[in-house]
Parts: structure tokens; C-alpha cells; sequence
């Protein structure tokens, strides 16, 4: 068939349709297809591709094109400022809904705000200041309309550990304070960087089954040092692996005090069956968004009224009236505690942000609108660092909050606005009320709130469906649990990009067949019907060639043509002459892929085996031709489909 | 079409096939098939599976199959020990090869051996001890026919380098000279190990292209130390960084001593010659072969009939005569210097492992037999181990005697057994003559024998094929040349497995249209003259679907759609009802990746359009099922080719 000889012209390369088919007029033979070369593309315009797929894969600026200067600068306004998108468009419907969701997230957020600055081992106040600022900028820049800011659980307790393994709160608070406070700089500053500088996908590395891990380990850890407050104990350890707090609760147990166990308990069952009811009946959820605050009064009460009864059950004391004070001056940039601030910030900053990502996305999806992650982590940094110059720790979107705010009816971020300008008037008016509250209820809060985030059920989902994600959950929960946060979540990525080698080193083989009737070669051990073609071997790759795997592949592939040999010879089969690789998943090659193909070509050759290429993706031609492969594989090993391959040789032969 | 609305029965879990089509009577339509589950599973049959694929995945015990216990303890003897394979066929004819191609590499591992050694810091006897006895074993133990046993360059450097930094050699002779004992002891436990527990496939992770780098960074480094030599300098730093190495050089320019400069570049003018002239005309190899030995006789001639006219000429000096002396007394196992010898064996043994590994492959590749990677590694592994209780140090197949040595007509192991008897003469008859051999013979040879790694042409052919590659190659070069050989190589796995990442990270999609006239779908952007199927978007992914990728797959796929829609509204086309996902090349999917298809799934539905999954690999298929995404998606939503896909769904509206 002299017409197909030349169907690859890889001498051509200033054309990319690399010669076409002429089907030859005197033998009526069935049409074969060509296979093409990618269009052709300069180094640099490959470049610019890789960088806008690696940087801007969702195009951000669409909006911008084809557009007059004045709408250009209106869409500038909306991309940079997405409160002028909804602003224009607020009506008094939707004014409504705000507030009553504004009311109820601030019902739950002033308890929790006081709660997660305990946690982060800082003066309640500042979880109340935590919640004003921030909301605030988030509701100018955010592009959620139910995302709840304010601090969050997982991050308070990582900041608390972290600064506190560095400076102890009890004997310099001065200090921890500021560093605090230098921390959330950080974290607003590597937050906003990664947005600007496009590279929110790291965050994607965290993959949700090794944050089931992370997240319960977090949880019970938080859950055991709550012990402290419930149990009443007044000298606890300040480490945080499961094995020192267990003991020092058991240590100390001289220290319990009764009435405070009892009164925690009491508010524990409390809260946790109204959860239950709020999980199992969505129309009462109301009822657990406020019981939090109703528990604070309630036990504030009581606290204060039996107050000479109740001597050994410690309250938060007195706190100052009065709006968030400047911080500014109070950022550490220099100095030996520049590098325990800095850490601390980059990874508590990376927690918030997947938390205030993640639940910003959930929400979006559920909803049927679009978030850009990249623009979240401006959003999110920016409200940081302004929030770090206005003695505000580290916020984000809380799952629990935000969950409240769009069951309550939130439409917009304005919701945020209602909730801070609650905790304003609570700031300027309420705060002597806190003097009786007892510590046992926020300790209670906590745990009502982290226990959520133990989720056997995913885990279970996670064993069931993929062991190695169940394995990488188990990494993240053992390793919060027993050494440390940021060894849990390094455990975590190592598992997760082990389990991408794993997969790229030991790819799938299969030895394909034909369905009777078709052209379609498929799977012989999974379609059972499916034939093998005498004289041919026809394997499919499943995953790109590379360093890693190119040994192995080259092994397994022989491996693969031995056991063909031997069933040939045990079925009387017609003798072995073809080779046809189906490199449809194939999806990229790299030198060493490129080598391996050319030796494991000699090789078959040195056994009376031709190799054929069916269907390389444009990728592994454009390798192919650059590195003259093609030329020495000859115009006979290239096919456009595993059919074609075989119909093609038939002919020739 | 009511009958096919039950293709995929995954609620029958008992039967893998999960439905069978039921072709309508009345109607006349093409014939859909069903997209099957692989055959099912226990977990353990699955561990079993994933297991032997990853260590046993050549089968490397397939010759014990069906066989009577006879041929089997035979078979295992071939196993263990090759040399019962070619020892019973051995005749004259293989011996005469033998003999020439071992004197041969003889001549060639002589002064090698003493100029490696000096390399490592050694005494320049050690080379010769350890040309001796781990060529023996190997000869034994090793499958490969054709790898020229002993000291090797990179590996001299390396141990060089590091047992330097923690000791000097010219302080503390006799603890270095144990140190590197107990270094080659570990680095032939840990190669040995590594062959043992069939972990081999770890050196494949060290890609052609990070070797490219390596190999001319260490070598540009290894000559420019040779200066020492050549320039006749005492004092020489004992740094391996490139700054550090010139500026000694040309501050110690008052010790350069123009007799060994002008007698070292005359013998580097030779040798270099000769090389060009063996690697020119193959007939000719033997001149380059055996050149280097006769520079060492000639130049130890000079120096004896004019030692009083060249003062200034370094010398080896006084060797002693005798047989490797035993050194398992000297291993250390214990003590503040046991940590630097198990790092720099564990280095060395890696480095040496691959070079072994790699030419053992090379002349496999070419003569066309196998090579056990596995197996190698436990024979290399071995013979260093005794080679550390006989005073050798680290030793592998070195590259470019293995390839004198198959040039020279070399057909078995044997030829190192006749080499080692020949460095065995010498040991015990020749060593005086030394006595006047200049040193810097020595460095000329080391430099014709390194330059030959900076391999310019490789690395312009990454640059030309694979740009990622070539920044690999670039990366590893550069971090030896300035930093030091562990951080290179670290840095060009690094770089390495950063590709895979990003590979997974920002995988290719494609917008596919039909080929007129078959049922071929592909690249619209490839092959022109694909169309668009009215009503479909039909769309590849190039990888699997993974927590690194679901995110921006989600967000890719859905800009895919704006601007499908786009196109449609620019081109008045039928409005949008289907997209169709051909997963042919998505290889794998993890439970984000599960996650992402659903809510994907219900975001289109948001948006009146249908999601169609074509071909789903076996192991895609059985996580869909798993997941019970496979009832979610519904029976009309699964084919098993893109084009029983349009037909069918055309059916059906």
C-alpha cells in the first residue's frame, strides 16, 4: 500500500498537517486517517500558554474583552471591589433577610469570638475585635455573599500552639500579644500574595481526604484541652500532643472542681442536643444558632446570682468598653521572635485561607454562583492585615457560621455588616455583662463547635472508596494527634504526592481485544467478549511515559509479550508479529519516555516485532518529532486509531 | 430507547457485568454497548495485586512456574548465582575473547584505579585492591556479561568530598581509611537492601536528564581539582565548590611548577588525542584504550632517567607489595563518626548503584538480553560489602571500561576475573615500579577519563525536545557546581518530581469534534476538518482526576463551556444540551476528584445541560461505583465511546 507510506512527513516541519492520505484509486481499501502533528508553536508561545493554563486556566479578565474603556473601568470596579456588583441592586427584600441573618450569625459569634480567642490563648476581647474589623473589609472585597468572617477554630488553636511554644502567654502576654498580632500580619500577607501572585493552587494540595484527618485529629486535641475549663483545672500543660494533655488532666486531678464540672456538663448536654436537633430538622436550626448565647446568659446568671455559692468556678473577669484600639505600632519586623511570627503566620494563614476557600466554594456551588479562589485569598489577606493594625487576630470564613448565615436567609455580604455592627454596639455597651460568665462555656462552645469537625462518616466513605486517601487521612490524624499541627499537615501533603508517584511510577497495563462486530478494542479481562487479533499484541498505557516510570513500563511491556507468547503456544495461536501501543492515555512523554520507546522499538525488532503507535496525543508527537523518533519508527508505526493500526497492517501485509 | 435505560446495574453488586443490553425489536438502531466494571475484588486480592506490581512486576520468578523440583533447585542456582548459567557452555573460543578483553581493561583499570583513589582522598594502592577482589564476586554474582568492575569517578568524588568534610585526610589518615571501609560496608548494605526488598525502582527517580546536569557539574568540578596536579600546587583547598577550587588556584600561583605543567598538558594533549581517535574510528579503540597505561609507563620513565632535573615533580612514591590486607576490623559501627559513614555510604551507593545499573542496561540493550535491576543491586550490593573487609572501597560498573571491555570483544564475567588476576601480578610484583610515577599523570588521566560526561550534546537535545527537562538538568548542574553533590541531586529530584506534580496540577483538556465520515473524535484544534456535533460539548481530559487537579479541572471545564457558548452565540448554532467528558485518559480518580464530578454534574444541571461520561477506565468505573456516584449520574449518562454516546443520546431525544 505505497499510498500510506508517506503518511507522516515529519521532513516537513513548516506545516503542521504533515502530508495527507491519498487513497490509493486501483484497491478499494477502507480510508485511514493521518496522524497530526499539534499545530506548530514558537518556545515562547508555548510558554505563555503553560504560564496563562498554570496562572489564569479560568481566564479572570474575560469580561474585559471586546469592551468600551467605560465599561472597562465599571468591570474594573466590579472585579476589584465585588460589593459593586450587588450594591446597585440592594432593595429592602433583600435588606430584610440580611438582617435577620446578620443577627443570628452575630448571636453565634460573639460567644465563639471570645471562645476561639481563649483557644488561641488571648484576651476574650479580641475575639470580639476579631469580629468587627475584619467583616467589614471582607464585605467590600469578598465575592461570597454567605461567607461568615470572623476567627476560627483550627486556626486560633495552630496560633496558640505555635506562639506559645515560642513565648509563654502567661509570663510575657505583652509580647504574645504582639506577636500575635505580627502573626495575622504575616498570614494577611502571604494570603493576599498567593492571590496576587496567582498561586491559589497550592492550596489544592491539602486534598480533602488528608483535612478529614487534620481536622479531627484538630478536634479532639482541641476537644481534650477544653478539659481544662471543665474541669476547672487551674495549672494545665500548654502542649498540645493528646498524651500530655491526658496526663495532665489525670495529674492534676486534685484540681477538679465539682461545681464546674457539673454546671459544664450540664450546658455540654444542652448544646449538643440542640445541635442534634439542628441537624436533624433544618427548620429549627435556629434554635441551635442562638443556644450558644442563651447558654452564655443563662450561665452568666446563674454565676452571678450563686456567685458566693460558686467560689472555685473561674469567669472571664472584667473586660474594657470600647472599640478596637490601632495596632500597628505593635508589629514586630525585626528581632529573634521575626521567625516564630513568620511561620506561624504562613501556616495558620494557609489553614484560614482553605477553610474561608473551601466553605466559600461549597456555598457558591450549592448556590449556582462562581468564586474565584484567587480573588478570596486577596480578599482574605487584605482583611488580615488591615485586621493585624486593628488588634485583630487571624480570620476567616467559618464552616459553622456560614451554614447559620445561609439557613437564616443571608443574601449578600451585608450580613457580615449587620453582624459587626452588633458586635460594635456589644463593644461599646455590653461588655461589663461578661464579668460572671464562666470559663466552663466557652470551653463548652468549643467543643460543641470543633466536634462537628470529627467526620467518621467521610472517613468511612474514604476507606470504602480509596484506601490510599483513607491511609493519607490517617497519616494527618495521628500525626496532629501524637507529635504536631504542622507535621500532621506535612505528613498529610507527603502522603497525597507520594500517592501521585505511586500512581506515575506503577501505571496500569492492559493487553486489549476487540469487540466482536466493532471498532472498539477494549480491556480482554474486563469485557469478556472482547478478541484477541492474531499476530498482534495491542497493550494500552495508562498514564504519561517518564523517568519514573519508563523502566518499569519497558519491563512490564516485555513481560506483557512473554505471557502473549505463552498463550499463543498453549492455544496454537498464529505466531507474534505486531506490537500496537494505544497511546490515547499516554499524555505526555519526557526524555527518558522518549528514550525507552526507541530501545524497546530495537528490542522487538531484535525479536521479529514491529511496534506501532496507535493514537499518540499531540504532546507525545510534537516529543516524537523533536527528538527524530518518528523519523526511525518509519511511516508504517503510526495510526490513528488501534482499528486503523490493525486494518492498516493488513493491508500492507 | 426504554432499553437502555438499565446499561449500568450498579445496584446488582454480585455481578460485574453489570447489565446486558437488550437491542429494542421494533426499532431499528445501532448497537450501544455497556460500560462494564472490571471483575471484582477483595481489598486483600487488591493489596496483593498493587503490591507485586510495585516490587514483582517483571515476574522475576516466572522460570519457577510448572516445573519438577529438580529444575527447580537448578533454576534457583541459575537465580542466585549467573555464572552457573555461561560457566557449563564456556569453551576456548569465549576464553581467547575473554582474555584479550581482560588485559585490555586491565590496562585501562591499573592507572585508573590508582588515579580514582586519589580522587577519594585514598592511597593510590586502595584503587588497586579494590580492582581486585569485588571484580571476583562479581563475576560470581553479576548478570550482566559486558560491566567492567571497579573504582568509579563520581563515587571516588562524592566519598571524597563528604568523608572530607568531617575528617581530614592529611590530619587523620588511618580514621579516614576506616571511614571509607565503613562507608563502603554500608553503601554495599544499603544497595544490597534496596536489590533485597526489590526497592530498585528508587533509582529510576534519578530521570537521564538530572544526570545529564550532575554528571557535567561533578565533572567540570573533578578537573578543575585536578589543577592541582597538573599545576604542581602543594597547598590546594580541600573544597569541592567551583569558587572556592579557582580562587585557591590562583592564589597559590607562586607553587605552580612549569616543569609538571608543560609534562601534564604535553600527556593530556596525548591522551586527548587518542580519545578523539578511539571514539572517531571504533577499529582504533585500542589505541585510547591502552594509551593511559603507556602513559604511566612513559612518563614514570622520565621522571626515573631526569629525578634530579625535575625536583619539583610530585610523585606517588614507596607501595607496598602484597595482596589486599582484611579490613572488618577497621569498620566502625559505633562513635561520633558512624552517622557521616552511613551518609556517605548511603550516597555513594546510590550513585555508584545507578552508574552500574545504568550500563549493565546500556550493553543489555545492545546485545540484547536482560539485566535484572533487582538483581544487579544485591550482586553490586555484595561485593561491595566484602570489598569493605578487604581494604576496597566503593566500586561499580564503571561506563567506559564496560565499553572498552565489549569493544575489545569481551563475552562473559570472565573477563574481570582475568583483569583481576592481572591487577593481582601487579600487586604482587609491579608495585615498585610506581615508585617514579608523577602525579600528575594521575590528574590527565582523571581529566581524559571525566571530560567525557559533559555530555553538551544531551543537554542541547533536552533543551530541543523538553524544556522542563533541560531546567532539571540545568538545576542539578549548577547546584554541584556551586553548592555541593548532595544538594545537587536533591535539588534535581526535586525538579523532577515538581514536573510529574505539575503535570498532574494543570492537566491538558480538549474540545473534541467529529472526523467526518468515521466515528472518530478528536482534537478540534489537531485535526481541522473534526466538527462540532450540534447540541454537544464533547470534551477530553489528559490525566487523572485528583485533589492536586479538581478544582481547576471544575473551573477549566466550565470556561470550556462559556466559550462553547460563545462560540454557538457568534455562529448561531443549536443550543447546548450535553456535555460529554471522554474519560479514556483519566487513568484514576480520587474521592476529591469523585467529589468534583458530582457537584460538577449538579452545576450543569443548574444550567438545563446533561453530563455524559464516555469510556471510564476500569478503575474510574469501580470508584464511581463505590461512591454510588454511578446512581447519581444516572443510566443515561454512561457509554462506553464518545460516539455511542452522540448516537445514543440522539436516540433518545
Amino acid at each position: 500500500m505505497p499510498s500510506n507510506t508517506n503518511r507522516v512527513g515529519h521532513d516537513q516541519p513548516e506545516t503542521t498537517i504533515v502530508s495527507i492520505l491519498v487513497p490509493p484509486a486501483t484497491i478499494e481499501s477502507p480510508e485511514l486517517h493521518d496522524v497530526r502533528l499539534p499545530p506548530e508553536k514558537t518556545t515562547f508561545q508555548k510558554l505563555r500558554h503553560k504560564l496563562s493554563e498554570l496562572f489564569f486556566h479560568d481566564d479572570p479578565l474575560h469580561g474585559f474583552k471586546n469592551q468600551t474603556l467605560v465599561k472597562k473601568i465599571v468591570f474594573a470596579l466590579h472585579f476589584m471591589f465585588p460589593i459593586f456588583q450587588w450594591a446597585p441592586n440592594y432593595d429592602l427584600t433583600l435588606f430584610r433577610s440580611d438582617v435577620v441573618s446578620g443577627l443570628t450569625i452575630a448571636s453565634l459569634a460573639i460567644p465563639q469570638g471570645i471562645s476561639y480567642a481563649k483557644l488561641a490563648n488571648l484576651p476574650p476581647v479580641i475575639g470580639l475585635y476579631s469580629s468587627f474589623v475584619p467583616p467589614l473589609i471582607y464585605a467590600v472585597l469578598g465575592s461570597s455573599k454567605h461567607l461568615a468572617v470572623g476567627p476560627v477554630s483550627i486556626a486560633s488553636l495552630v496560633m496558640g500552639t505555635m506562639l506559645n511554644d515560642a513565648v509563654s502567654y502567661s509570663l510575657q502576654p505583652v509580647l504574645y500579644l504582639n506577636l500575635a498580632f505580627t502573626a495575622t500580619f504575616f498570614a494577611g500577607l502571604f494570603q493576599a500574595s498567593l492571590g496576587l501572585l496567582r498561586l491559589g493552587f497550592v492550596i489544592d494540595f491539602l486534598s480533602k481526604a488528608t483535612l478529614v484527618g487534620f481536622m479531627a485529629g484538630a478536634a479532639v486535641i482541641v476537644s481534650l484541652q477544653q478539659l481544662k475549663g471543665l474541669l476547672g483545672i487551674v495549672n494545665f500543660t500548654s502542649k498540645m500532643q493528646i498524651i500530655p494533655v491526658l496526663s495532665s488532666v489525670i495529674e492534676q486531678r486534685d484540681q477538679w472542681s465539682w461545681h464546674t464540672i457539673v454546671m459544664g456538663i450540664s450546658f455540654l448536654a444542652i448544646l449538643l442536643t440542640t445541635r442534634q436537633i439542628g441537624m436533624r430538622r433544618p427548620k429549627l436550626f435556629l434554635v441551635s444558632a442562638i443556644a450558644p448565647l442563651l447558654s452564655v446568659i443563662l450561665s452568666t446568671f446563674l454565676v452571678a446570682i450563686f456567685i458566693t455559692k460558686l467560689p472555685n468556678v473561674a469567669t472571664i473577669g472584667q473586660l474594657d468598653k470600647g472599640l478596637n484600639p490601632p495596632s500597628s505600632n505593635r508589629l514586630y519586623f525585626h528581632g529573634k521572635f521575626l521567625v516564630v511570627a513568620i511561620k506561624t503566620g504562613v501556616v495558620t494563614g494557609l489553614l484560614s485561607l482553605m477553610e474561608g476557600i473551601a466553605v466559600g466554594r461549597t456555598f457558591a456551588a450549592l448556590k449556582n454562583y462562581q468564586v474565584d479562589g484567587n480573588k478570596e485569598m486577596i480578599a482574605i489577606g487584605l482583611m488580615n492585615m488591615a485586621g493585624s493594625c486593628s488588634s485583630c487576630y487571624v480570620t476567616s470564613g467559618s464552616f459553622s457560621r456560614s451554614a447559620v448565615n445561609e439557613n437564616a436567609g443571608g443574601k449578600t455580604a451585608m450580613s457580615n455588616v449587620i453582624m459587626a455592627l452588633t458586635v460594635l454596639v456589644t463593644l461599646l455597651f455590653l461588655m461589663p455583662l461578661f464579668r460572671c460568665t464562666p470559663n466552663l462555656i466557652l470551653a463548652v462552645i468549643i467543643i460543641t463547635a470543633v466536634i462537628g469537625l470529627i467526620d467518621y462518616q467521610s472517613a468511612f466513605r474514604l476507606w470504602k472508596v480509596d484506601k490510599l486517601d483513607f491511609l493519607a487521612c490517617l497519616s494527618s490524624f495521628f500525626g496532629v494527634l501524637f507529635v504536631s499541627v504542622p507535621v500532621g499537615l506535612a505528613v498529610a501533603v507527603g502522603v497525597s504526592v507520594f500517592k501521585i508517584l505511586l500512581h506515575v511510577t506503577r501505571p496500569h497495563t492492559r493487553v486489549l481485544g476487540k469487540i466482536p462486530g466493532t471498532e472498539i478494542f477494549q480491556d480482554l479481562v474486563r469485557y469478556r467478549e472482547a478478541q484477541r487479533v492474531p499476530s498482534f499484541v495491542i497493550l494500552g498505557i495508562e498514564a504519561p511515559i517518564y523517568f519514573a516510570n519508563s523502566t518499569y513500563l519497558q519491563e512490564r511491556i516485555l513481560r506483557w509479550l512473554r505471557e502473549e507468547k505463552d498463550w499463543i503456544a498453549a492455544n496454537n495461536g498464529s505466531i507474534l508479529k505486531y506490537v500496537i501501543i494505544d497511546m490515547t492515555a499516554v499524555t505526555a512523554i519526557d526524555t527518558s519516555g522518549l528514550a525507552m520507546m526507541n530501545e524497546l522499538r530495537k528490542m522487538l525488532e531484535n525479536q521479529s516485532l514491529q511496534l506501532v503507535l496507535a493514537n499518540p496525543t499531540g504532546s507525545v508527537m510534537e516529543k516524537l518529532h523533536q527528538s527524530n523518533s518518528l523519523e526511525s519508527f518509519g511511516s508504517k508505526a503510526l495510526y490513528l486509531t488501534v482499528g486503523e493500526a490493525v486494518v492498516g497492517i493488513k493491508l500492507i501485509i
